[in-house]
């Protein structure tokens, strides 16, 4: 293997995983590393969190779906220093020779400065955080039907959302949908109906990247689902127990046990190394700037694509963190290494916008597939068949299938497990024992 | 609901499930607690540990399950006292008083005094336990990967399993499978078939509880799988990085870092609680000695069941902690309650044996049904049309069946995830960073 071409690539996401699927041809040796060891569909995080599919639905080892091509290995290691003097990636267990690097590290969420929040509320990234998001809606229930006191069953039947983009807009229907339906006949002394869900957002209407009356529907959707829809309503303090909001300069304190926090990106601290080793720029949200090219600063053998990117060249706003984007960008620097190698020029990066779309609750959707809308069921379908296609397995894209159908004849969710639960999580609310 | 006879069950395994069942049409007011808000099908957990299904396969809510059953509810709770004289069960969140109770609490397995060994040899009885196994083994072939060391490659390529019953036997042939099948083609380095799987165990045989030649036979398809039985060893100590075993007076040290612990029982610790408050004997695993009628010494309203009780009465011997006993059991008991509300006698339990089966890797089992001998592909099939129809939902019971139909033909097992991964899970073996 050795005298061809080194490309690491670092995460195996939707850009990563998409650049070394398009170099299977070329004439180099790829490495693809990821401190996991699959690949995530993440925008059916939420039905993992919401305990309609199970996390290996969604999740593809990345050794299986890069088995047959001979020129990639896969490694399960956390990179923690890019060497770009000497071309080298640092992990804990490895260290990687590179002539070309992708890094494709992708971001988490972002409380603006506030990562105490973190605890009390949250975010939807990883398995983990989803199964902890399980585990914090199913066991508020639980704990409701155990306790005596009105005004504590109240709170524990409270839930917060932060952030009406559209994972915050997916939580709050899919968690409508367990209260209302899914576990409607389930209690013997609540009634999960009156579980109070409150979607809060900064901007003026929900879903704010969609044109306005796809928002304003979207909003109509939520409120037919019970959902409160509290917008232009600041997030001032997260604590066990509460969240504080501000709206219209007058302060309220909502008492809660469940947050689920799904405002702000944060990108991988690999931006601001990268940064302190090449004096490229990051935005407000740690992201690189990188060049027509995907290169960054000074450095044309290294690319940053994906969620840890800013694209900004297009129509001067960065290009949205969503999977085509990161897909479309990982295929176009296989192509220019590809070309590189030919000796042939390559063209600036241009994103070509297919569309994007959100659910909301149940069988009812926002979609924008070019200039066209679409909304309620029809949405729905549209979005079914896309989000169905797109999973990386054929025996995952069965096995969420029958879930779903399933689901749709039932309304059950039969993913609803509460694990790693400590006693200790639930301690709070309860009186002296 | 006032007014009627208040049982209360502790514990939602087969044994307390079976006696909420049975009580359907009691006039009774049922409450069933668990610490747990699902029912787990124990027999396929080993099958959850080697990534062929998913968690939510074998787990259903036990509230799903009893939903229909309008005279029983259910708490998600942690018992933490049972007080006999006022007839009061204490959990953490709430106090349950009792007419009868039916105590279901199951068994962990034991380290035979040597709790210190559980870090490193983790056992197999709950979901967290098996995504634990299964991130262990699965992280051994990334760590194996990622090694330029040869010594060290060996040691994470070694498996340990501790104890040749049925879970050890199933544990040791579907990490084979996984070593010589599913991974084969996974890596670039390393050749996963070159894993080590070592089968210890203290007796003479592997499936001691079995008739000789179904042992024997066990043990040559187990060898067939590259397995090394070894029996007639014992293991003297457990510590990170290897085991310590001792055979025919020789003492030798295995290098390993995955080791499964398969050995040995012991009761939940609330039948050393039901002794010091009743005065009930205890057998050397913790069980309790029940009466004829399964209930306890001087308590003709508290009944113990399952793994947590010991019945001696048959034969002499217990009964195997098998989930036909604790189910009989848990029926027997909810009959009994209601015969007394008839003014009825009850016989005393007597367990049906109706057979036991045990798989060995890759479609090979052995079974004993009545006094009939199966083994080999014709067991398996025995097997699985026994587990699968045991399953407790429709739902999952196609979804097994989806994922079985799926391995037997591409041999792959779709959820062979890392999760809950800390980077220092695979520090010790790294050279200083």
């Amino acid at each position: 293997m050795s005298g061809r071409q080194r490309v690491v690539i670092v995460g195996g996401g939707f850009g990563g995983l998409a650049a070394a699927r398009a170099l299977r041809r070329a004439p180099v040796d790829v490495t693809l590393i990821d401190r996991r060891n699959y690949h995530l569909f993440q925008p059916l995080l939420y039905q993992v969190a919401t305990g309609e599919l199970s996390p290996a639905n969604i999740a593809s080892p990345l050794r299986g779906i890069l088995r047959r091509q001979k020129n990639c290995r896969v490694l399960m290691d956390e990179v923690t220093a890019i060497d770009v003097q000497e071309k080298l990636v640092h992990a804990a267990g490895v260290t990687l020779p590179y002539d070309s690097l992708i890094v494709a590290a992708g971001a988490r969420h972002s409380y603006f400065g506030r990562d105490d929040w973190e605890p009390s509320a949250p975010g939807l990234k990883s398995i983990e955080d989803a199964t902890e998001i399980r585990k914090r809606i199913l066991f508020a229930f639980e704990a409701a039907e155990r306790s005596d006191d009105a005004e504590a069953i109240k709170v524990w039947l409270t839930f917060v959302i932060v952030g009406a983009g559209p994972t915050g807009v997916e939580m709050a229907g899919a968690i409508s949908e367990i209260a209302h339906h899914t576990l409607k006949r389930d209690f013997r002394k609540i009634n999960p109906s009156d579980a109070h869900i409150i979607l809060i957002e900064a901007a003026a209407h929900p879903l704010g990247v969609y044109p306005e009356d796809l928002a304003v529907k979207a909003r109509k959707s939520l409120e037919r689902l019970q959902v409160v829809v509290r917008t232009h309503t600041k997030v001032t303090n997260v604590a066990d127990g509460f969240v504080e909001v501000e709206s219209g300069g007058a302060a309220e304190r909502i008492a809660t046990h469940t947050v689920v926090w799904a405002a702000g990106v944060a990108a991988s601290p690999l931006g601001r190394k990268l940064a302190e080793a090449t004096g490229c720029s990051l935005d407000r949200a740690g992201r690189v700037q990188v060049a027509l090219d995907l290169s960054i600063a000074g450095r044309p053998n290294l690319f940053v694509i994906g969620d840890l990117a800013n694209f900004s060249h297009q129509d001067g706003k960065p290009l949205p963190g969503l999977a085509p984007v990161a897909m479309q960008q990982g295929q176009y620097v296989a192509k220019l290494i590809q070309d590189r190698l030919k000796g042939r020029e390559s063209k600036p990066f241009h994103y070509k916008d297919r569309g994007s779309m959100a659910v909301i609750g149940r069988y009812s959707a926002v979609a924008l597939v070019g200039k066209r809308q679409f909304s309620g069921f029809r949405a729905w379908l549209i979005w079914v068949f896309i989000h169905l296609m797109q999973i990386t397995q054929f025996r995952n894209r069965l096995l969420v299938l029958m879930q779903w159908g399933w689901s749709f004849f039932t309304r059950d969710r039969a993913a609803r497990l509460i694990t790693h639960y400590r006693e200790s999580d639930g301690h709070d609310d309860r009186p002296s024992q």
